[in-house]
């Protein structure tokens, strides 16, 4: 298989995220790149942020590894320790099961774009910052247990 | 965990490949990003080209999918149907068990670097150019099945 024609692959905004949590993420834009290519073992995305986007609430994940590279533009990315601003060709890794949430924001005036790489098994995860986590069915709910 | 210092992480060229087929990657410069990140259910390398150098001998996997980031520099990808030149930012995905053998050349006189993503079971693969093929113990042999 040659180069990805990301042009051939649909672009879309959709989340499933409940309101209010919905609204930081209007402006993500992101392709599925697994099941265009068949990827199986790994998924992937190629995300672009418009200027004020988030690229998630703020997350980690319970037993995925996600590795993120930086391709266009610039983004702040936001974890427990604070912020860190990201370039053209930075990589970032988030392995399994280490609770420290992570996400980008795209505070600049022009769009920004990356790769996101992820494997392992779907389970459960959560967002330190919102009453929300997911569990094994990757079902939204409030951290008392009751789906939203 | 932030973003990745590449320099902290050891740069190394060596490889596994038997005589004569090591000489030609000679001029990789790799590091496995992995084992210094605590990611374990994918793998992942940043790459340095030198000018003439090839990422490996043109190879594929029976049961591991591949993804690779060209971050800087330009290189050829060589596959069954032909060349196509690599450009920062373009994205190359070769799922698992597809016997199409794929490697990148560095023809131009300027390094490029790429990221290259791997998941799922490592078991065999094959080189189509040469006589060597893996097995799941990923030993090196002749395709008569005699080791190197």
């Amino acid at each position: 298989m040659p180069r990805i024609d990301l042009e051939s692959i649909e672009q879309t905004n959709r989340t499933g995220y409940p309101a209010p949590f919905d609204a930081a993420v209007a402006g993500r834009w992101y392709r599925r790149l697994a099941p265009a290519t068949g990827l199986n073992a790994i998924g992937a995305s190629h995300v672009v942020l418009k200027p004020g986007a988030w690229s998630s609430q703020r997350h980690w994940h319970a037993s995925e590894d996600e590795l993120l590279v930086m391709l266009t533009g610039e983004a702040v990315l936001v974890e427990d320790e604070g912020r860190t601003l990201l370039r053209p060709g930075d990589i970032c890794i988030w392995p399994a099961g280490v609770e420290n949430g992570h996400h980008l924001i795209n505070e600049s005036d022009q769009e920004c774009s990356f790769i996101c790489v992820d494997g392992g098994k779907r389970t459960h995860g959560s967002y330190p910052d919102i009453d929300m986590m997911w569990d094994e069915n990757q079902v939204y709910r409030h951290k008392d247990g009751t789906p939203y």
